[in-house]
């Protein structure tokens, strides 16, 4: 049986061994993921996103627990920042998500770094794609929400929730420009702390004053507790409003051109990237490049054009 | 007379008109690029990042401040945090640079938005050289030190500056995976806090236990009142210690490599995604590629195949 047959009858160590392939990069991985793809598009996909500190993997884990009560299986996307020459994660708190561990009902997978040619946004899309065609009714994507990569991995969730904590003062400026926009809930964690009442309302505010505001769907600002388990049900709640809002306005169409065609573009960026990297590894003219700049007698703009007339046929312009 | 002509005569207006023409994808943009790229090389390309609130626009403006003093051009690039739907980026804490805004030994260009197709290291990269070319001395890049693009971006400079604050507690933890690779020296601003001894204490220790420690150049932990100009000559007293390891350990030469290696390539991605992107476009396979996808009768990873094949002639292996 293919490993794409058991990955469809739900089998765990076929999902893990399949994504340790999609990693390794090998080319039999791609032929899996081919026989997932007419599976995949059930999973109701959510996005978890906000800065370091914020509670977020507290609040995966107890949204996690709610899903599971609710009989749904649930994976887990843990995308962390990447360490770029060690390739090491901030696996720290991802051992508190130990006590859903013997639970085959719950997936977990981190992410570190990216791939080799491509993003880390691809892998994340191979991913969910596996445990979406496994079985998974949820998929959650944690990440962190700073860089371009990450607000590219968010935007594959059907819901994107931004997890704030109170008092972040300077550093709420400093990322709202590129979070308010995404995110479709938004949750003040910690909300024991003093100023969580004035964080809320100042959320509120720049909700009211974001520019996008009349897209239909008007973002909440909800207060949890995640390490006390307060305010996961008013959360799930939230979600599935949001979940049935996209369906009944139509919005979920437009959701999914963009959907695939992210996904379609980062695939066909990378294959070919792929060739032409180890074309031009193989025939010396990487090395040719690398040479004549270390010089400057070659320049790398008229470099790639030569590679591209020479290779492709495609016209210098 | 060209623009790239007017630009290697430090004229302040050509390089600005350059810079909006990159960002606007002209072809032209492209030759006079080509024209430059032989006089690049000189500028000594400064990295500063950080997370949010750290100061560090305070402290680029004290730095240019310092090498002003030293009769040196300075050329700053600021990249914001993205707004992926308005474009929008964090401009408040540019206003305090207007300080320089009369001085024409002084040019600064905020990065807000990756382009088109390519990602924002390679805009980043282009306005570097230009910067380079039309003769400034000093090029320090700012950016916000999380995601895998940023990284990218600081990976340019010559000497990385990893800046601070005290008592960021969780978050340092949370970031310093990823970020104490990158950098050559690191800074605690506001050092007038109470947390900042312990802060640099705290720094020391982890760069210590950092397993890349043993490459022949150590980072010192310093600390700055950037609001207050205290620690900015210390700090410029190191970036000259580094930049001299560089040279005298012949350390340059592999920077150099890893520079015009990523340079090369990520104009060869771009270039390649652009010409590919419009073909498809063109002859409505993108449009039949997302039909199909919408049904599930079309896998991705078959689509893109399919399309290197016809186009490119390269295997379906």
């Amino acid at each position: 049986m293919s490993l794409a047959e058991r990955v469809l009858q739900g089998e765990v160590r076929a999902a893990a061994r399949l994504m340790r392939d999609i990693d390794d990069g090998l080319r039999s991985a791609v032929d899996e993921l081919k026989l997932l793809y007419p599976h995949t598009g059930s999973a109701y996909v959510i996005g978890i996103t906000g800065p370091p500190g914020a509670g977020k993997s507290t609040l995966v884990d107890q949204l996690t627990a709610a899903y599971r009560k609710q009989g749904k299986r649930v994976g887990i996307v843990a995308v962390d920042p990447t360490s770029p020459f060690t390739g090491g994660a901030i696996l720290g708190d991802r051992i508190r998500m130990n006590r859903h561990a013997d639970d085959d009902g719950v997936f977990i997978r981190s992410l570190a770094t990216r791939g080799h040619l491509g993003g880390i946004s691809r892998s994340t899309g191979d991913v969910v794609n596996v445990l979406d065609a496994m079985g998974m009714e949820v998929v959650i994507i944690e990440t962190v929400g700073v860089g371009q990569d990450e607000i590219d991995i968010v935007r594959m969730a059907h819901t994107t929730v931004v997890v704030m904590v109170p008092g972040l003062g300077d550093d709420i400026q400093a990322i709202k420009a590129g979070i308010l926009e995404i995110g479709d809930v938004f949750v003040v964690n910690k909300a024991d702390r003093d100023e969580a009442d004035r964080t809320v309302r100042d959320l509120a505010v720049m909700l009211e004053m974001n520019p996008d505001k009349d897209r239909g769907w008007r973002p909440k600002v909800l207060k949890t507790e995640a390490s006390r388990n307060r305010g996961i049900e008013e959360l799930v709640s939230e979600l599935e409003a949001h979940r049935q809002y996209l369906h009944s306005s139509g919005a979920i169409n437009h959701f999914l051109e963009e959907k695939n065609a992210s996904l379609f573009l980062d695939i066909l960026k990378e294959r070919l990237f792929a060739e032409v990297y180890g074309h031009i590894h193989v025939n010396g003219r990487f090395r040719a490049v690398m040479e004549g700049m270390m010089t400057r007698r070659t320049d790398p703009y008229t470099a790639v054009e030569e590679i591209l007339a020479e290779r492709f046929g495609i016209g210098k312009g």
